[in-house]
Parts: C-alpha cells; sequence; structure tokens
C-alpha cells in the first residue's frame, strides 16, 4: 500500500520525524535528570507510545478514560489520569486497573472532590495513587503552591483508606501564549519553582513527596534548569505542528503529522481548488493564529511530505469540504494540483486534528510506502 | 439507566424536540409540494434518519464514505452523497451499493471528474445515478447556471455507461451567513431559480431531469415558494444549535441536542467551574458568534435541559476541559454547581460537536431517564 491507495482523508505520520522529535525529548530529559512521561493525548497510540518512551521508566499521562483503558490494554500499565478526578469516574477507572493490572494516578485539587471519589473507591475497595494539581500560573485548575488548601487536600487524601499521596503535579499551559522565548523561559522557571515550592510544604509537614511532575511542550523544550523536579509531561513534541512552529517551539520539518486528502474540484470563478478534507478532518482550531496570519486552516504540502508550497493555504472549510487558495495564479494551481491528485495538510493543533481518527498510516521521509498502520483511542469511554 | 448514570462527556438528544423539528420540515416540504430527503451529516444517526424520513420517499443525504455504509447498513438505501465525485471512491461506493443493494447518487461539477470515475466504475461494471452541482451563489462547488460547462458536464455523464443523469443539485451554503430574513429569503430565491435555471437549460437539449434539489437549513425554513424544485435537503434543523438560534432560523427551545458534562473543579482565585467536557467534546466551533458576543463555546442548561442560565456560559476550553464563567457572582455559581453536579452545554454547531461521538443518549422532556441509546456513524471510512 502506498499513500496514492488509502482512503482520503487519513492521518500519515512521518516516523522518521515522530523517532526525531521522541530522541530530542529524551535527550532534554536526561541533561535535566527527570523521567519523562509523555502525555498520549496528542497521539492516543501504542504506536507513538512505544517510540516515546523508549529508554524511560514507562509511565504514561492520559486525559480520558478511554485513553486509560487503550493504553492499558495495550500494556502501558503506569498511567497518570491528567484531569481533576470526579466520582463518578471511579468505577470504571476501578474496572480498568483489575482487567489489565493496571495503576492509575489520579488528580485533585478539591477536598470534595477527593472526599467523594474515596467514597466511591472504597465502595469497590479500589486503591489509587493521588497528586494534587498546582497552579503555577496557568490559571485553569489546581491550587496555588502557597494556598493553606494544598496542606487540606494532602490531609483529606492520607485519611482516605483509597488513596495514597504520591507528590503534586502542574501544567503550564500559559506556554503556549507567551511571545517568544524568554517568556517561556520565565514560565518554565515559575512552573518549575512553583511545584518545588509546594512539594517543600507538604514535606515540611512530614509527607513523603516522590513525584513532582512538570507539563508542557513550549517549558520542556525551553526549560534552563529543573532541579527539584522528579518528571516532565510533555505532548505535541512526538507530532508538532503549525500552533507550535508559529510559537518557536520547532521548525517546520519537525512536524511529523498532516492530513492526506484529495482534490475533487477547481473553482474557475473563485481560483480556489476543493479537496475531501474540511472542518471535521482537519479540526476548526486556528490556533497558530495568535503568532502568525498566513496559516489558513493549514498549510498544504506535497503527497511526498517536505516544506509546504508558499502561499498555499486552506483557506476555508465546510464540514467536508477544504477549500485552497494560493497567493499566485490559480491557474497555475489548478495546474499543479489536478483532479484526483492528493496533497497533505500541516495541521495548526495537532491534537485536535488527530482526535476523531481510528488510525495513522506510518512512512518515512519521502517515500510513500505504508510501512504501519498504527491504531489509536478515540472518544470518551471504555471500549470506544 | 438516567443522565445521573452516563459517562460523561456524553450526547444528549431531547426526542420531543427533535420530533417537533422534524415534524415542521415536513409540513414546509409538504407546503411547497417537494420530498424532503434530509441531510444526515448532523446526526449520523440511523434514529434520527427515521423520524426525519417519516412520510417522506424516504431518501437521504450524506457527506461521507463511512455515513454511506451506516445508513445503507440501516436500510436506508436510495442515498445521495453530496460531495464531489474522485475516482479513488468509487470502489468503496460500488462495494457498498453491491452489499446492501443501496443505489448511490452522486455529484460532479467537473468533466475531469466524470470521465476519471467513469473509467473506474467502467472496470468494476458499477453503475450510479448522478447529479450536477450548480452553484447558487455559495462560492465553494459547482457550475453556474449560465455556464456553458453545465452542458458539457451534462454530455460527459450521459456518454458514460457508468452514469445516469438524474438532475441538478445546488447549497446555499452562503444563507449561514446572511444578515436577517429577509436576507435568507433572497438567497433562497437565488438557489431556487438557478437551480430550476440550470434544470431547464438541459431539458432545453432534450434531457431528462427529474431531480432538482436544493439544500440548507435557513432557506428551508424561510424559503416563500419552491417552483420547480423536486425535493430539499436541509440537515441541521434536525437538532439546531446556538448558530442557527443566532441567526435566527430557530428559537433557543428548539435545540435537541446538548453535551453532558461533571463539574470536576471550581477555581476561587478565576471565579470559573471547570468540566469534564471541553475542545474534543464541545468542538472548538464558535459559528454562532458572527451574530451573538454572548455564547462563548456554549451556554449552559440544567441537567433537566430548558432554558440556558443567564450570564452562565462556556469561556475557554481546554482539549478535555472547559471552564465556565458567569457575569454574576461566583459563588453563587459555586454553590448553584457542587463539585460531581451535571450540567447540558447547548452547542454552537451541532454537526461539528456530535461527529466524533458513538451514541446518543435519548431523553424527552425534562424527564432525566434514558429512553433509548441510537447508535451513529463517524469517521471517514468503511466500517467505522
Amino acid at each position: 500500500m502506498t499513500l496514492a491507495d488509502v482512503a482520503t482523508p487519513a492521518l500519515v505520520l512521518d516516523s522518521a520525524v515522530l523517532e526525531r522529535n521522541c530522541e530530542a525529548m529524551a535527550q532534554r530529559a536526561a541533561r535535566h535528570g527527570v523521567a519523562l512521561r509523555p502525555h498520549l493525548k496528542t497521539s492516543k497510540s501504542a504506536g507513538v507510545a512505544r517510540l516515546a518512551t523508549r529508554g524511560q521508566p514507562g509511565g504514561v499521562t492520559v486525559s480520558t478514560v478511554a485513553e486509560l483503558d487503550y493504553f492499558a490494554s495495550q500494556g502501558f500499565l503506569d498511567l497518570t489520569y491528567a484531569v481533576g478526578i470526579s466520582a463518578g469516574k471511579i468505577e470504571a477507572l476501578d474496572r480498568i486497573q483489575r482487567r489489565y493490572g493496571a495503576q492509575i494516578t489520579l488528580l485533585a485539587d478539591q477536598v470534595e472532590a477527593v472526599r467523594a471519589a474515596a467514597a466511591r473507591a472504597d465502595a469497590l475497595g479500589a486503591r489509587f495513587a493521588m497528586l494534587i494539581e498546582i497552579d503555577t500560573g496557568g490559571g485553569r485548575g489546581g491550587v496555588a503552591p502557597s494556598d493553606p488548601e494544598l496542606l487540606t487536600i494532602a490531609r483529606a487524601i492520607q485519611q482516605s483508606d483509597a488513596f495514597t499521596l504520591l507528590g503534586v503535579l502542574t501544567h503550564a499551559g500559559h506556554s503556549y501564549h507567551a511571545p517568544g522565548l524568554e517568556a517561556i523561559q520565565r514560565i518554565a522557571e515559575d512552573e518549575r519553582a512553583g511545584a518545588v515550592r509546594a512539594a517543600e510544604r507538604l514535606r515540611g509537614q512530614g509527607m513523603e513527596v516522590s513525584v513532582v511532575s512538570v507539563g508542557s511542550t513550549p517549558t520542556a523544550v525551553y526549560a534552563t534548569r529543573l532541579d527539584g523536579v522528579t518528571e516532565m509531561r510533555p505532548g505535541v513534541y512526538t507530532f508538532f505542528d503549525l500552533d507550535q512552529q508559529a510559537r518557536g517551539v520547532c521548525r517546520m520539518e519537525d512536524i511529523a503529522l498532516s492530513v492526506l486528502a484529495t482534490v475533487i474540484g477547481h473553482n474557475p470563478r473563485s481560483g480556489r481548488v476543493l479537496i475531501d478534507a474540511g472542518a471535521l478532518a482537519l479540526s476548526k482550531d486556528r490556533s497558530g493564529d495568535e503568532f502568525r496570519d498566513d496559516l489558513g486552516f493549514g498549510l498544504v504540502c506535497p503527497i511526498t511530505g517536505g516544506a509546504p508550497w508558499p502561499g498555499l493555504r486552506v483557506a476555508d472549510v465546510h464540514q467536508e469540504h477544504g477549500l485552497l487558495a494560493t497567493d499566485g495564479a490559480p491557474q497555475a494551481l489548478f495546474d499543479a494540483l489536478p483532479i484526483g491528485s492528493r496533497v497533505r495538510i500541516l495541521p495548526h493543533h495537532a491534537c485536535m486534528t488527530a482526535a476523531p481518527y481510528d488510525r495513522y498510516h506510518v512512512v518515512r521521509g519521502t517515500d510513500q510506502r505504508v510501512n504501519a498502520v498504527w491504531g489509536k483511542a478515540r472518544g470518551w469511554v471504555e471500549g470506544a
């Protein structure tokens, strides 16, 4: 099978770029003396996870019950579920732990959530490790490192039979919006210092803290030091995307993921080329627009991959239609992309684009042969 | 099972509203003397299709090979595939026709596409009905009603053994952006007149035209006359959404679809409530922003449905987190939505929100009992 045979739209993954991205992040983790616990919400795929955990202790990070179930079934048994726990999910998580012999680490930033989840876990005889979520500036979830509530939550965890406190976790999501590398470095240091500060406060109360976990691809790439941190959880670095490129976190040639599409029409009145990848196949995410204004809904590469065509972009999307527009002459575009020809679209945000698909078609470099088809999780529930 | 037992995030469908929407559209079609061939790309569900085709000849419209395969497997055998055909899809479509005894009608607006698809179909001994796509102002695909190319395409279809020309199809997608009802009515008349004009030109060449098909929910709702039209293909009217409400095409109480989510946190610093439905569960589509500025990523209703809470919205989304913000006092919000409680989010664009899910949880009115779980298609390929 080659990319000419694959039903479109479809996800294409360049394993040479993927391996290089994984290796570079593993080297960063080694340089900082921390473990790499990759966030697999980006790929949702065991094929990617095997490369991303190579040379690491093997733990992974996920964000849905569907991912927990899938990765446990694929032999990834040390799983951090990095979304605040709610009691309603405990039964499914207990099933997954028992079914596969997995160990799921939970996250909490609320005493009420800890107590409700503990009551459900106690009723089931379930046991979970737990981390406290720390807000180091992202402003989504988490307690501030200096918040008295931190100790209240820690004690609630310690008082439950169901939970064992392992430490603290933070995600500097605001690093995605930082204007420039120095700003990312400052956020990385805030992230590190805040997580370490929270850990020290717990230790000051005689509590054992074995995990100090930081996250985000931008801070993982640009952190200058990670003293006191035990692990990092970047995710999108495995694939990278236009959003990360626009922010200066990767180069265009570091983007491993693209969407294969077929040219289905030329519109001589609008000068646009129609493809069979639209809003669902590409996603409507335009995160990269924060730092670049020429990306449309994605950039367009030849079927062999490589650099995107200058001045060409997905200018508009409908549910199953994409419309390519060029800064140049439309007729030259029609000549370059005849009806039935194929292109690869680089996405703004790899996590959003990859999510609804069932599989990756794995190629290597400019070779169009499909060397492997990798399955993946999707949706939200067990067995999805 | 009630909505308190469903794993979140999940789709909830109010069958009372759905039935009312389907009945109202059937009455409009009857008033205009046209058949209703509902576009099922919105729901991708046989449960919805059975209600939407009640009292109609039974034909449906779809936009992916996955939908063709799924609906044919569910007994919907008269299927219009309303995306310009490409030769690469002919083999899958032939399999689906043979497997289920289905009749798929294709769409084309390019001689090259017709010839390439015909060659593939001839090689397989496959036969398809075909419509020519007409551009009545949407500017996506289609030939203009007066374009000489219309006759060239028609002759190419007639010259092929594989294809039988049935007529013309148009989709006035620009009706979604019309500022007000009079503008929608003008677009509806352009859509009708353009499709009829194209049909008359074909008839003027001695060709038989049995199908004159128009589309879009706004024009279907507000068309004043459909003389010369044989069918209409609205889709989102089955569910409606905030986007249609913002445009004045439906009322808030006509929205049948919502996303069930669980409250997983309170952030006292930001005043925000965290839920477990984020960018993937709600989609990042914000179409309604074109006409309203208070929708965020969706409005928030009680678990019993009914009117959204005034001043409350999904202010921000991360991959699996939604952040609710209120115009009022945060503490009142925290009191109203304790940790572990559940809400229903009305989406901007039902088609985008529903697409990645596997099923609908069907309730009726304010009753939280789940009366049925309806399967659906998703993805792009056969058997997905």
